[in-house]
């Protein structure tokens, strides 16, 4: 791959992308944006159903400890009667329910982010390069570009590929310009038509190439979605993960899948403070999140 | 159990405790707080090894695909050649590593937090009250009570019993006042230890059971610290988890253990805006988080 | 419950029910059986798709080691260059894929086989009484009844309750007479319409509670079957497990599910020597099993 | 690697290697082997403590319905009060406590078993070669050589290497001889001292490379032993996993480990019926067995 994007700009070792773009003076300015002080949680609830998709398997959450265990706690830890402690165990992929996407996942022409070996990514160690680990805390400012309200539906259609012109009419009406460093969420409706029919679809809305280009020259710092892939399925311009490879693999921008827009959009919050920081868990290549806007 | 503390205080029915006390104005006046816009990440790496206790068994990042499985993106999925994506799935406890325990993790005479009954958490479906997925989103104030440093210790003993005079005399020392709505993040040295030595130890410095009453009683709405169980072992007072019955169930105030706070303390920085969002893990008694602290 | 079946047969602690049939005399006849000492396998392939519900998640097979990690071999275990481990980790249902069910799986009435208590299963510690690491080993003279190919079926008809006379008929066609202690395999030919169709449907055909309670008079030890449940569904007189209640709970026989009867089938093999042992998992309510057959 | 061993003794494609050993005739000669009618079970029991590696985690059984979920029995599934099911998930390693290892577990200069690519093994597939399920049934006369017994020790040192001597003397004390098929189970009386003392220690007695070339020689169907690797480590020779390369890798020998012989030791049963058949977990590079013995 001839270097391009961004492979070089924070030096040859960078792992963190265009998060680097979030200095201290871009997170003191974002904290002024919130208006109401209303806090709003961006993920979907994480359980057994969901758009999950097969070879991932679905989540599952399992009862460690609760109070059929109570003669544990009192003989093994010297509890008094009628005392206990409730527990579990979690099995999830780190790309399942509302998730971000380490700078690793994603590899095209031998590398990953950087120019770093796509073969850096092993069984047991996990990525030696751009895990998850590496990405760190996100505070800047959130841009929702609501596209579905833009368009006056209530979601786009299946297989609708966002073009550059679709997000500069929405900011438009929004009354929003991108910065960078920006935090830029994209609502197809996707996600809430999924949440009332609970029909997985893979053919559904997203960025075509182009639009995944737009926003990679507005220098943002992370783009998220209430889709699978942020990118349109079928792939735009039949390129397989070509979202993804434009915008995780040549710029270093983290993506966000999955997110829970619905609250954000009913409110005409366009502009928030965006705070997220994913699982520090080593190696991965991704990380559930839940990720906070303040408007 | 006797009626006392915060039960009935959001309503009968309420499942969020002193997450209550963040109301718009505290959030926004807490966006005020940073001075230096320096972001941090709060928990510990997940990883195999680490202060897991063996009953949870270890975490596991296994990894579900990478370029060994390219032939099922291409032929699979119609990627073509050097394209690819890796993945993988996390086994681990929601009280591993850095976690926040939800309202309905521990049970004292019959009944978690505002009297919901502590049968109430079934194998299968989990918590049916008080699951981390009740919880939402934190932000507020956030406030490093350095009892470490403020004893010019690297680390706190261990087994020692942190006193209310020992958290007063350090706010003292620091120049903070506890405020209404605060997170409150206590620093013991513990877990800095536990790094160096790589042994996992539960006679851990921690509250008394005196001085988690004494937050309690200042109305925090989050108290977290860098040891296992935010409150002292052996239990103070001998009461199995006493200090969770003192804040958690009878104040509604979520604990966060195994926090990662030596650069916040090597920075003095001893006021900041905390944020963080458990993972929406339907009937879960807990969640991994990874806080941020914004200096 | 009214004690009857086998409670008590076996003593008051018993724990493995019509296992106790299994005499060092009917071992050694059964050792005798074969004719032909042809092996067959009787399970199915253990694989993400199958016939798995839901609730229980498929199961997953995941690498933990491969050729991708050999540096960890090389510098962590002292190995020579081109030399290394495949390992993988396994997640999955004790009731999923070909399995037997432990006597502690279904209770009634408040109690398990035998009268042991129906809560004597808590979270942490699993079956306290009658849990799969009981049963021990298994060998004895297994019987195949062919339902479905002494009706001329490829396969019973979805929901299809089998009665007794379906078993005599067969079993008269095939020659074969029960005995005490006998493992009774029914083969409805669900499995292999399923393999076929990958359709689950939960309207198998099964026993029906009358055919349960005759294999049960016939004092056999092991009753296995090739689809979910060994009995009906819907479920025969419209109750809930009723043939887990008459066989296992009542009789304390051991079932097994899912099993692949199509080669024993196809070869007119009636009678053979049949052994298994589920790993002994303390605590488990089930395993999954390959249970072998001699011809 | 120069071909050697069994590499094509049963074809180029041949994925079951020293299995193929087991005629009917051999099968049918081994149900000859018992006396007494006796049952036994030789594995280990299946829970968190244990020889486990730490690398591979400790299996966990995990409680997915019990009493707890009598509701979703009831109102999801039609049941009446009083009735329900317990049922767990396990999540384990393929290597932990009693197993068998695949062909396709070690590789050496670039090959398994039988010169199959050495990277067939891809982190979602798995074993696209010899893997477990490929192995099939096994049934043959099984051998107890009880070294420990022989020399007269309850368990042999730490770290001795067994030589073909040791194996012929004790072979010859007991008054048995060899045939080819047999499987050969080696008793160091390890896995005892581990029950005892709860100490898990690798450097362990087994195998010399020289006693693993004379089993080879023997033509015996499968080995396996009390410890952790059946080969001695510290590694004999130096070679990291020699003995598996000369048996699994050369000679197509599955290897079992973590055996529990301790009651056919103290039985003095020499020879037996060898039963077992491992999971057909599908591209898994080993499985959990529970093998079974008739004296």
């Amino acid at each position: 791959m001839v270097r391009e994007g961004n492979w070089g700009r924070w030096g040859e070792q960078d792992e963190r992308g265009a998060l680097n773009l979030l200095t201290p003076e871009r997170v003191l300015a974002a904290l002024q944006t919130p208006r109401t002080g209303k806090l709003y949680s961006l993920s979907m609830p994480i359980e057994r159903t969901g758009p999950h998709l097969d070879y991932r398997g679905a989540p599952q959450r399992l009862t460690l400890t609760n109070h059929s265990d109570e003669s544990m706690f009192v003989n093994g830890f010297g509890g008094r009667v009628g005392v206990g402690a409730n527990e579990d165990i979690v099995v999830m992929g780190t790309h399942t329910a509302t998730h971000m996407d380490a700078l690793c996942h994603v590899y095209a022409d031998g590398a990953t982010y950087n120019g770093h070996p796509h073969d850096g990514m092993s069984s047991y160690g996990g990525a030696a390069y751009s895990g998850i680990e590496k990405a760190g805390t996100i505070v800047t400012r959130g841009v929702l570009i609501d596209v579905a309200a833009a368009k006056g539906l209530p979601h786009l259609d299946f297989g609708y590929a966002i073009t550059a012109d679709d997000l500069q009419t929405a900011l438009k009406q929004q009354g929003v310009e991108l910065r960078p460093g920006d935090a830029v969420l994209i609502r197809t409706g996707w996600l809430e038509l999924f949440m009332e029919t609970d029909e997985m679809r893979l053919d559904q809305p997203g960025l075509s190439l182009e639009a995944a280009r737009f926003l990679g020259e507005q220098d943002v710092a992370v783009v998220g979605a209430d889709n699978t892939s942020v990118e349109v399925q079928p792939w735009s311009e039949g390129e397989f993960l070509g979202g993804h490879i434009e915008l995780l693999v040549k710029r270093g921008i983290h993506l966000i899948e999955h997110l829970s827009l619905a609250e954000l959009s009913a409110d005409n919050c366009y502009q928030f403070l965006f705070a997220t920081a994913p699982l520090r868990i080593v190696g991965a290549t991704g990380s559930p999140v839940n990720p906070i806007a303040v408007g």
